[in-house]
């Protein structure tokens, strides 16, 4: 039994309970809003060197209960491991390989836990990557429709254009862009739940005209410049540094000349990949997106640009993202018994702290999210792109 | 004397006749629109080897003539050396030194060579860069005037604001930026000649109190974030791959927490800097921007991000500035007697060379102009910027 603090906590002020697993109680400021509970005797030495990752893979593992609003959780623990953590104890990110086969599986750990479950805390039409908020004060709903809405326009989207969808989720996007803007769709994705969905949305909507949606991984799209436009939404951070080139001329072999091609995803705050936060990465690797790996805006736009795509357009939605995910995370946490019944007890808890962790992420500007438009210009260096971007927004 | 062409010339079909310094003549083509005329008997090897910086350098040394329209007389050499060179035949870049005193007379180079030279054929603002053309079709005049615009609203200028401009040229973007939003500036530049014009100007507009420019490099800039915004024209480009880490950290260094950095300059086709088109940067460097280096834009990107800068918004203006080199060209040919009289002839030759082949540059995508936008987030991840871009285009 502890009788006091270990000396290095004891001159913190955090709104910090600790609660031992025989009762005791250590408050680090004078009023707490959060309480952790310590299950396990060893668990204390964790709190003299308390990474992100460590407290975060000890609560998943049921070492640890949290009381009190994850968002809080994840505040609190950030500054208690920015006042006991030195910053270059960061590790460094670990680069996996990137076969089909590998990525298959990893795309299956995340995509295909279950739809029920995901529909729980999405919007009605499950899309799953940045919300576009043009007010700030719309609801997830609006800000997903707006998303898709600003997406096609950046596209240019025209009646007929055969558009290419990669890692086409639950097909929100693809629907969206059929129904609203008159193109034909060709979407692929990994995930197996999810191409039963979307395709059951597609016919639900009478779309299956204008939308073919396949299994199908990016390295076995067709090269053949068939398609007008390309949009790609949360999908290169699954791609592997070593992979990005390969998948950025898949891209361009992909798209017709004078086409456009959009990539939307998360990018890295440092160009050499460093993680930024008191040890956060290793928990999203190991639990959420085994596989993943987020590359800067300069590594990716140097992917695009030596594939021989234009980048004519970028825009950063990083504090877009923080406000969808804390949408996410409140609504997981309204749901929590429904949740419970619905995935395992540790993917409940991965998940709890991964939507409130990443919307803590972007908010602090840990990572970024960037939409980058390119263009594969025409032989003589032309293309058809306006002369400015204010049909975007007076369309 | 030559009886007939070198063997590598006969079989080609250009536009292009060769005059000998005897008289003779020889057509590459039925009809043609380009004379080049062979004054040193010397030159008719370089025919059969012809990149475009031995050509350039042969017209600026008088070895040759050129007539016919310049931008066609580009065009035409362009195919010539693209049907003869191979394309690895290209140089490498040479990386220069960048200390102050290096700068100072590479800049004083270009830039002093003659203000009344500069304004037979820049706008009556001498705005000396990329003009953004809102439709298309409007005067340079006007779409410098919209350049203005353009970068004042994307740097969200409010009255009061105080405003860096790094690189201020003949001043005209400062005296826009102080009598239409109200903006206090403080510009810098190496160039005596913009200095004492750009300050007349200022003067003549009864502008003083809003308006300090100085001749200043942008190493020697204060370090206390007392502007709340900083743009920067045409400037990085004369930095130096090996100095755009300490550009950029300077740069943040000057602004305050959530103000806004602007950097438009012309980027680089490819990433590992090797040239684009059939032996062009040569030239450029020999004769025209001596220390110049075009990073490419993950580069730049990669600098201003690690220097603590988030990149928010980038647009490319490729066609833009190859439309304004057409203006400048076209202009500068229109008053070929009245430029004589003004600068040596050698320096009238580059810069006849030089605008009609960077228009042809842009045009044909062997480089770009990028407008790159980031902010200065304060401690917490938070800033300032509307969450769209709407206003830049509603305002």
């Amino acid at each position: 039994m502890l009788a006091q603090l270990p000396p290095a906590l004891q001159n913190l002020q955090l709104p910090l309970r600790l609660r031992l697993w025989d009762g005791h109680e250590f408050n680090l400021g004078p009023t707490p809003s959060v309480t952790i509970v310590v299950k396990d005797p060893q668990m204390v030495t964790q709190f003299t060197h308390p990474s992100l990752d460590a407290l975060g893979a000890a609560f998943v593992e049921g070492k640890l209960e949290l009381e009190g609003s994850i968002s809080e959780v994840i505040r609190v623990c950030d500054e208690l491991s920015t006042a006991l953590l030195d910053e270059d104890e960061d590790s460094q990110p670990v680069r996996t390989v990137h076969d089909k086969e590998t990525d298959a599986k990893a795309i299956s750990y995340h995509y295909d836990l279950s739809n029920a479950f995901y529909q729980l805390w999405l919007d009605s039409d499950m899309a799953y990557s940045c919300a576009y908020f043009e007010t700030g004060s719309e609801s997830l709903e609006q800000a997903q429709q707006a998303k898709f809405r600003h997406l096609c326009r950046k596209l240019r989207l025209q009646p007929g254009d055969y558009l290419l969808d990669v890692g086409c989720g639950w097909g929100g996007l693809a629907r969206y862009a059929a129904r609203e803007f008159g193109a034909k769709v060709f979407g692929i994705t990994l995930s197996k739940e999810q191409l039963a969905l979307a395709r059951e949305r597609v016919k639900a909507e009478g779309l299956e005209d204008q939308i073919e949606l396949q299994l199908l991984d990016y390295r076995d799209l067709p090269q053949d410049g068939r398609f007008d436009k390309v949009v790609s939404v949360g999908m290169f951070e699954h791609v592997g540094h070593a992979n990005l080139a390969e998948y950025c001329k898949t891209l361009f072999g992909a798209v017709k000349e004078g086409g456009l091609v959009m990539n939307h995803g998360i990018t890295a705050k440092h160009t050499d990949g460093r993680p930024v936060g008191r040890g956060a990465g290793d928990f999203i690797e190991k639990y959420v997106f085994p596989n993943g790996e987020l590359p800067h805006l300069a590594m990716i736009s140097a992917e695009i640009s030596e594939a021989g795509l234009e980048i004519v357009d970028v825009e950063s939605l990083r504090l877009h993202y923080a406000r969808t995910l804390d949408h996410w995370s409140e609504r997981l946490e309204d749901n929590l018994e429904a949740a419970a019944k619905l995935v395992p007890d540790q993917a409940l808890r991965i998940w709890r702290l991964y939507l409130a962790g990443c919307a803590y992420a972007f908010a602090r500007g840990w990572i970024n999210l960037h939409q980058i438009l390119a263009v594969k210009a025409h032989a003589d260096g032309s293309h058809e792109l306006p002369w400015t971007r204010d049909d975007i927004y007076n369309p």
